[in-house]
Protein backbone atom coordinates (compact mmCIF):
# COMPACT_ATOMS: atom_id res chain seq x y z
CA UNK A 1 0.00 0.00 0.00
CA UNK A 2 2.98 2.43 0.72
CA UNK A 3 4.65 3.36 -2.53
CA UNK A 4 7.32 5.22 -1.21
CA UNK A 5 10.74 4.20 -2.81
CA UNK A 6 12.80 4.32 0.06
CA UNK A 7 16.75 4.30 -0.22
CA UNK A 8 16.98 0.42 -0.74
CA UNK A 9 19.12 -0.33 2.09
CA UNK A 10 16.25 1.18 4.21
CA UNK A 11 13.11 -0.74 2.03
CA UNK A 12 15.52 -4.18 3.02
CA UNK A 13 15.53 -3.61 6.58
CA UNK A 14 11.92 -2.97 6.78
CA UNK A 15 11.50 -5.67 4.92
CA UNK A 16 12.79 -7.66 7.24
CA UNK A 17 10.44 -5.75 10.14
CA UNK A 18 7.74 -6.35 8.37
CA UNK A 19 7.76 -10.38 8.62
CA UNK A 20 7.31 -9.76 12.50
CA UNK A 21 4.16 -11.16 13.95
CA UNK A 22 1.81 -8.16 14.51
CA UNK A 23 4.16 -5.49 13.28
CA UNK A 24 2.39 -3.78 10.54
CA UNK A 25 4.16 -1.56 7.32
CA UNK A 26 4.05 1.69 9.45
CA UNK A 27 5.29 0.29 12.63
CA UNK A 28 8.44 -1.50 10.30
CA UNK A 29 9.15 1.76 9.17
CA UNK A 30 9.16 3.22 12.49
CA UNK A 31 11.71 0.93 13.35
CA UNK A 32 13.71 1.04 10.81
CA UNK A 33 14.41 4.77 11.31
CA UNK A 34 14.88 4.30 15.22
CA UNK A 35 17.61 1.57 13.53
CA UNK A 36 19.37 4.32 11.34
CA UNK A 37 19.57 7.06 14.71
CA UNK A 38 21.25 3.96 16.80
CA UNK A 39 25.45 4.07 17.00
CA UNK A 40 27.15 1.19 15.34
CA UNK A 41 27.32 -0.49 18.84
CA UNK A 42 24.27 -0.69 19.79
CA UNK A 43 23.55 -2.36 15.94
CA UNK A 44 25.95 -5.08 16.51
CA UNK A 45 25.12 -5.47 20.25
CA UNK A 46 21.60 -6.18 19.12
CA UNK A 47 22.46 -8.71 16.57
CA UNK A 48 24.69 -10.35 18.65
CA UNK A 49 22.06 -10.51 20.88
CA UNK A 50 19.83 -11.99 17.96
CA UNK A 51 22.48 -15.01 16.87
CA UNK A 52 22.78 -15.81 20.44
CA UNK A 53 19.65 -16.39 21.70
CA UNK A 54 19.04 -18.13 18.43
CA UNK A 55 21.64 -20.42 18.75
CA UNK A 56 21.27 -20.95 22.63
CA UNK A 57 18.20 -21.11 23.57
CA UNK A 58 16.58 -24.54 23.32
CA UNK A 59 13.80 -26.11 25.30
CA UNK A 60 13.54 -27.88 28.70
CA UNK A 61 14.18 -31.67 28.43
CA UNK A 62 11.27 -32.19 31.00
CA UNK A 63 8.72 -29.73 30.57
CA UNK A 64 9.90 -28.67 26.86
CA UNK A 65 10.04 -24.69 28.05
CA UNK A 66 12.69 -22.22 26.58
CA UNK A 67 15.89 -22.60 28.20
CA UNK A 68 19.78 -22.45 27.48
CA UNK A 69 20.64 -25.17 29.92
CA UNK A 70 19.30 -28.67 30.22
CA UNK A 71 16.61 -27.96 32.71
CA UNK A 72 14.43 -24.97 32.84
CA UNK A 73 14.36 -22.09 35.89
CA UNK A 74 10.46 -23.58 36.89
CA UNK A 75 11.22 -27.23 37.00
CA UNK A 76 14.44 -26.87 39.09
CA UNK A 77 12.73 -24.65 41.03
CA UNK A 78 11.79 -26.36 44.41
CA UNK A 79 9.33 -23.79 45.63
CA UNK A 80 7.00 -25.12 42.74
CA UNK A 81 4.84 -28.25 43.15
CA UNK A 82 6.13 -31.46 41.27
CA UNK A 83 2.98 -33.14 41.11
CA UNK A 84 0.39 -31.05 39.53
CA UNK A 85 1.35 -30.56 35.81
CA UNK A 86 -0.13 -27.18 33.92
CA UNK A 87 -0.30 -28.62 29.98
CA UNK A 88 0.38 -25.44 27.51
CA UNK A 89 0.27 -25.06 24.03
CA UNK A 90 3.50 -22.74 23.75
CA UNK A 91 5.97 -21.18 25.40
CA UNK A 92 4.31 -17.59 25.84
CA UNK A 93 1.26 -19.66 27.23
CA UNK A 94 3.11 -20.50 30.05
CA UNK A 95 4.67 -17.03 30.38
CA UNK A 96 1.13 -15.56 30.25
CA UNK A 97 0.56 -17.88 33.07
CA UNK A 98 3.13 -16.89 35.04
CA UNK A 99 2.47 -13.48 34.86
CA UNK A 100 -0.84 -14.10 36.94
CA UNK A 101 1.61 -15.59 39.44
CA UNK A 102 -1.53 -17.99 40.34
CA UNK A 103 -0.02 -21.28 39.10
CA UNK A 104 2.46 -22.86 41.94
CA UNK A 105 3.04 -26.49 40.04
CA UNK A 106 5.01 -26.99 37.04
CA UNK A 107 4.30 -27.36 33.49
CA UNK A 108 4.37 -29.30 29.81
CA UNK A 109 4.46 -27.19 26.71
CA UNK A 110 3.28 -29.61 23.90
CA UNK A 111 4.51 -26.91 21.21
CA UNK A 112 0.81 -26.99 19.34
CA UNK A 113 -2.65 -28.09 18.74
CA UNK A 114 -3.93 -31.29 16.84
CA UNK A 115 -4.83 -29.84 13.90
CA UNK A 116 -6.00 -31.93 10.99
CA UNK A 117 -6.16 -29.14 8.99
CA UNK A 118 -2.66 -28.04 8.82
CA UNK A 119 -1.54 -31.59 9.05
CA UNK A 120 -0.46 -31.45 12.36
CA UNK A 121 -1.26 -35.03 14.32
CA UNK A 122 -0.91 -35.62 17.88
CA UNK A 123 2.64 -37.35 17.00
CA UNK A 124 4.28 -34.00 16.16
CA UNK A 125 3.53 -32.72 19.38
CA UNK A 126 4.98 -33.59 23.04
CA UNK A 127 2.33 -35.96 24.08
CA UNK A 128 3.59 -38.67 24.36
CA UNK A 129 6.68 -37.41 26.57
CA UNK A 130 3.61 -35.90 28.76
CA UNK A 131 2.09 -39.64 29.20
CA UNK A 132 5.63 -41.06 30.07
CA UNK A 133 6.12 -38.27 32.63
CA UNK A 134 2.58 -38.72 34.22
CA UNK A 135 2.91 -43.14 34.34
CA UNK A 136 6.50 -42.80 35.62
CA UNK A 137 5.75 -39.76 38.49
CA UNK A 138 3.49 -39.68 41.16
CA UNK A 139 1.15 -36.63 39.44
CA UNK A 140 -1.90 -35.29 41.64
CA UNK A 141 -3.69 -33.39 38.85
CA UNK A 142 -3.10 -31.97 35.21
CA UNK A 143 -4.57 -28.98 34.46
CA UNK A 144 -5.32 -28.47 30.94
CA UNK A 145 -4.75 -24.69 30.10
CA UNK A 146 -5.33 -24.56 25.84
CA UNK A 147 -7.14 -22.14 24.01
CA UNK A 148 -10.78 -22.55 23.63
CA UNK A 149 -11.21 -23.42 19.85
CA UNK A 150 -11.98 -26.14 17.93
CA UNK A 151 -8.16 -27.57 18.25
CA UNK A 152 -7.68 -26.51 21.53
CA UNK A 153 -10.67 -28.45 22.77
CA UNK A 154 -9.45 -31.33 20.06
CA UNK A 155 -6.69 -31.48 21.74
CA UNK A 156 -8.03 -31.42 25.38
CA UNK A 157 -9.97 -34.19 24.70
CA UNK A 158 -7.26 -36.22 23.49
CA UNK A 159 -5.20 -35.87 26.29
CA UNK A 160 -7.77 -36.13 28.57
CA UNK A 161 -8.32 -39.54 27.28
CA UNK A 162 -4.89 -40.70 27.56
CA UNK A 163 -4.13 -39.26 31.07
CA UNK A 164 -7.41 -40.08 33.08
CA UNK A 165 -5.76 -43.28 33.88
CA UNK A 166 -3.25 -42.00 35.93
CA UNK A 167 -4.56 -38.79 37.42
CA UNK A 168 -7.01 -36.51 37.67
CA UNK A 169 -7.31 -33.96 34.59
CA UNK A 170 -8.82 -30.59 34.90
CA UNK A 171 -8.98 -27.60 32.15
CA UNK A 172 -9.19 -23.93 32.53
CA UNK A 173 -12.19 -22.35 32.84
CA UNK A 174 -13.79 -20.55 29.83
CA UNK A 175 -16.06 -17.18 30.23
CA UNK A 176 -16.43 -14.21 30.64
CA UNK A 177 -12.80 -12.16 30.61
CA UNK A 178 -12.91 -9.86 34.04
CA UNK A 179 -13.71 -6.41 33.08
CA UNK A 180 -15.69 -6.85 29.50
CA UNK A 181 -18.77 -5.91 28.94
CA UNK A 182 -21.77 -8.84 28.55
CA UNK A 183 -22.71 -6.75 25.99
CA UNK A 184 -20.32 -7.36 23.84
CA UNK A 185 -19.17 -10.84 24.72
CA UNK A 186 -19.32 -13.07 21.46
CA UNK A 187 -22.05 -16.16 21.42
CA UNK A 188 -19.88 -18.99 22.01
CA UNK A 189 -18.18 -17.51 25.11
CA UNK A 190 -21.41 -16.93 26.33
CA UNK A 191 -22.42 -20.59 25.69
CA UNK A 192 -19.32 -21.39 27.51
CA UNK A 193 -20.10 -19.00 30.47
CA UNK A 194 -23.34 -20.61 31.07
CA UNK A 195 -22.18 -23.71 30.76
CA UNK A 196 -19.56 -23.52 33.22
CA UNK A 197 -21.93 -21.51 35.81
CA UNK A 198 -21.25 -22.38 39.48
CA UNK A 199 -23.16 -22.13 42.27
CA UNK A 200 -22.59 -19.01 44.27
CA UNK A 201 -22.38 -19.70 47.82
CA UNK B 1 6.69 -5.54 35.92
CA UNK B 2 7.13 -9.12 34.74
CA UNK B 3 8.92 -10.62 37.12
CA UNK B 4 9.52 -14.04 35.18
CA UNK B 5 12.70 -15.19 34.79
CA UNK B 6 13.40 -15.47 31.29
CA UNK B 7 16.65 -17.84 30.19
CA UNK B 8 19.82 -14.84 29.47
CA UNK B 9 20.18 -14.92 26.06
CA UNK B 10 16.66 -14.28 25.64
CA UNK B 11 16.31 -11.65 28.28
CA UNK B 12 18.79 -10.22 26.78
CA UNK B 13 17.44 -10.31 23.65
CA UNK B 14 13.76 -8.49 24.92
CA UNK B 15 15.40 -5.97 26.87
CA UNK B 16 16.67 -4.93 23.24
CA UNK B 17 13.71 -4.94 21.29
CA UNK B 18 11.99 -3.52 24.89
CA UNK B 19 14.04 -0.77 23.80
CA UNK B 20 12.57 0.05 20.36
CA UNK B 21 9.98 3.28 19.82
CA UNK B 22 6.30 1.79 20.97
CA UNK B 23 7.83 -1.23 21.80
CA UNK B 24 6.58 -2.87 25.04
CA UNK B 25 7.13 -5.82 27.12
CA UNK B 26 4.89 -8.21 25.37
CA UNK B 27 5.34 -7.47 22.12
CA UNK B 28 9.53 -7.43 22.85
CA UNK B 29 8.59 -10.61 24.09
CA UNK B 30 6.80 -11.63 20.92
CA UNK B 31 9.28 -11.06 18.41
CA UNK B 32 11.97 -12.55 20.38
CA UNK B 33 10.13 -15.65 20.56
CA UNK B 34 9.36 -15.16 17.52
CA UNK B 35 13.16 -15.01 16.17
CA UNK B 36 13.82 -18.39 17.75
CA UNK B 37 11.63 -19.98 15.57
CA UNK B 38 13.41 -18.70 12.53
CA UNK B 39 16.18 -20.67 10.62
CA UNK B 40 19.55 -19.36 11.26
CA UNK B 41 19.92 -18.15 7.69
CA UNK B 42 17.18 -15.60 8.26
CA UNK B 43 18.89 -14.02 11.49
CA UNK B 44 21.80 -13.79 9.26
CA UNK B 45 20.41 -11.94 7.06
CA UNK B 46 18.68 -9.48 9.45
CA UNK B 47 21.33 -8.77 11.09
CA UNK B 48 23.53 -8.05 7.63
CA UNK B 49 20.17 -5.97 6.58
CA UNK B 50 20.71 -3.79 10.23
CA UNK B 51 24.10 -2.82 9.45
CA UNK B 52 23.48 -2.00 5.78
CA UNK B 53 21.15 -0.23 6.29
CA UNK B 54 22.77 1.53 9.21
CA UNK B 55 25.73 2.54 7.99
CA UNK B 56 24.95 3.17 4.05
CA UNK B 57 22.03 5.55 4.95
CA UNK B 58 22.65 8.78 5.15
CA UNK B 59 21.26 12.41 4.60
CA UNK B 60 20.54 14.26 1.03
CA UNK B 61 22.83 16.88 1.02
CA UNK B 62 20.04 18.97 -0.29
CA UNK B 63 17.05 18.59 1.50
CA UNK B 64 18.40 16.14 4.32
CA UNK B 65 15.73 13.33 3.70
CA UNK B 66 17.66 9.55 4.22
CA UNK B 67 19.07 8.29 1.00
CA UNK B 68 22.07 6.06 0.35
CA UNK B 69 23.28 8.43 -2.16
CA UNK B 70 24.43 12.24 -2.25
CA UNK B 71 21.01 13.42 -3.32
CA UNK B 72 17.22 11.95 -2.64
CA UNK B 73 15.01 10.18 -5.15
CA UNK B 74 12.53 13.21 -4.37
CA UNK B 75 15.37 16.20 -5.24
CA UNK B 76 16.21 14.11 -8.15
CA UNK B 77 12.70 13.63 -9.79
CA UNK B 78 12.43 15.89 -12.68
CA UNK B 79 8.46 15.87 -12.07
CA UNK B 80 9.06 17.27 -8.93
CA UNK B 81 8.31 21.19 -8.19
CA UNK B 82 11.39 22.13 -7.06
CA UNK B 83 9.94 25.88 -6.54
CA UNK B 84 7.91 24.78 -3.54
CA UNK B 85 9.54 23.47 -0.22
CA UNK B 86 7.86 21.79 2.49
CA UNK B 87 9.72 22.04 6.02
CA UNK B 88 9.21 19.15 8.15
CA UNK B 89 10.77 18.04 11.02
CA UNK B 90 11.73 14.45 10.55
CA UNK B 91 12.04 11.79 7.63
CA UNK B 92 9.25 10.08 9.09
CA UNK B 93 6.84 13.12 8.67
CA UNK B 94 7.91 12.97 5.06
CA UNK B 95 6.89 10.21 4.86
CA UNK B 96 3.67 10.11 6.23
CA UNK B 97 3.00 13.65 3.55
CA UNK B 98 3.90 10.94 0.71
CA UNK B 99 1.61 9.08 1.81
CA UNK B 100 -1.06 11.59 1.46
CA UNK B 101 0.07 11.69 -2.30
CA UNK B 102 -0.80 15.49 -2.13
CA UNK B 103 2.59 17.16 -2.45
CA UNK B 104 4.38 17.46 -5.24
CA UNK B 105 7.31 19.82 -4.95
CA UNK B 106 10.37 18.98 -2.73
CA UNK B 107 11.12 18.94 0.86
CA UNK B 108 13.64 20.49 3.84
CA UNK B 109 14.07 18.02 6.73
CA UNK B 110 15.29 20.17 10.06
CA UNK B 111 15.55 17.54 12.14
CA UNK B 112 14.08 18.51 15.16
CA UNK B 113 12.41 21.33 16.48
CA UNK B 114 13.21 23.96 18.51
CA UNK B 115 13.44 23.27 22.17
CA UNK B 116 14.66 25.48 24.96
CA UNK B 117 13.70 22.41 27.80
CA UNK B 118 15.92 20.14 25.79
CA UNK B 119 18.60 22.92 25.25
CA UNK B 120 17.65 22.26 21.29
CA UNK B 121 18.33 25.71 19.90
CA UNK B 122 18.23 26.50 16.19
CA UNK B 123 21.75 25.93 15.72
CA UNK B 124 21.02 22.29 16.11
CA UNK B 125 18.48 21.90 13.17
CA UNK B 126 19.34 22.23 9.63
CA UNK B 127 17.65 26.09 9.28
CA UNK B 128 20.70 27.63 8.34
CA UNK B 129 20.95 25.27 5.11
CA UNK B 130 17.34 26.00 4.70
CA UNK B 131 17.69 30.05 4.73
CA UNK B 132 20.75 29.25 2.17
CA UNK B 133 18.74 26.88 0.03
CA UNK B 134 15.57 29.60 -0.31
CA UNK B 135 18.33 32.54 -0.89
CA UNK B 136 20.20 31.26 -3.97
CA UNK B 137 17.30 29.34 -5.40
CA UNK B 138 13.89 30.35 -7.08
CA UNK B 139 11.63 29.33 -4.61
CA UNK B 140 7.94 30.13 -4.95
CA UNK B 141 6.59 29.11 -1.41
CA UNK B 142 7.48 27.51 1.54
CA UNK B 143 5.13 25.40 3.49
CA UNK B 144 5.87 24.91 7.19
CA UNK B 145 4.28 21.23 8.18
CA UNK B 146 5.49 21.08 11.89
CA UNK B 147 3.55 19.49 14.43
CA UNK B 148 1.23 21.91 16.30
CA UNK B 149 2.43 22.32 19.67
CA UNK B 150 4.83 24.91 21.22
CA UNK B 151 7.79 23.70 19.77
CA UNK B 152 6.51 23.12 16.51
CA UNK B 153 4.47 26.36 16.42
CA UNK B 154 7.84 28.35 17.91
CA UNK B 155 10.19 26.55 14.66
CA UNK B 156 7.13 27.71 12.51
CA UNK B 157 7.21 31.22 13.60
CA UNK B 158 11.39 31.62 13.90
CA UNK B 159 11.61 29.90 10.09
CA UNK B 160 8.96 32.22 9.45
CA UNK B 161 10.69 35.14 10.31
CA UNK B 162 13.66 34.31 8.21
CA UNK B 163 12.52 33.01 5.17
CA UNK B 164 9.72 36.26 4.65
CA UNK B 165 12.38 38.57 3.10
CA UNK B 166 12.52 36.01 0.63
CA UNK B 167 9.76 33.90 -0.33
CA UNK B 168 6.10 33.13 0.78
CA UNK B 169 5.65 31.35 3.95
CA UNK B 170 2.71 29.50 4.62
CA UNK B 171 1.94 26.69 7.49
CA UNK B 172 -0.73 23.59 6.95
CA UNK B 173 -3.61 23.70 8.51
CA UNK B 174 -4.82 22.39 11.86
CA UNK B 175 -8.23 21.31 12.51
CA UNK B 176 -10.53 18.47 12.92
CA UNK B 177 -9.31 15.56 11.27
CA UNK B 178 -10.87 13.33 8.81
CA UNK B 179 -13.78 11.12 10.48
CA UNK B 180 -13.11 12.49 14.04
CA UNK B 181 -15.90 13.54 16.22
CA UNK B 182 -16.22 16.91 17.09
CA UNK B 183 -17.87 16.10 20.53
CA UNK B 184 -14.32 14.27 21.32
CA UNK B 185 -12.08 16.18 19.94
CA UNK B 186 -9.62 18.16 22.68
CA UNK B 187 -10.08 21.99 23.22
CA UNK B 188 -7.19 22.79 21.99
CA UNK B 189 -7.58 21.61 18.53
CA UNK B 190 -11.43 22.86 18.55
CA UNK B 191 -9.71 26.83 19.19
CA UNK B 192 -7.96 26.10 16.38
CA UNK B 193 -10.46 24.67 14.17
CA UNK B 194 -12.19 27.74 14.83
CA UNK B 195 -9.42 30.24 14.87
CA UNK B 196 -8.53 28.31 10.81
CA UNK B 197 -12.34 28.61 10.13
CA UNK B 198 -12.47 29.15 6.07
CA UNK B 199 -15.61 30.84 3.74
CA UNK B 200 -17.58 28.02 2.52
CA UNK B 201 -19.05 29.85 -0.84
Amino acid sequence: MILITFTKPLAKLIAHFEKFPGIGPRTAQRLALYILKQPEQTIKDFSKALLEAHNNVGHCKKCFNLTSETECEICKNPDRDQEVICVVAEARDLLALERAREFKGIYHVIGGLISPMDSIGPELLEIKSLVERVSKNDIKEIILALTPSVEGDTTSLYIAKLLTPFTKVTRIAYGLPMGSELEYADEVTLARALEGRRDIL
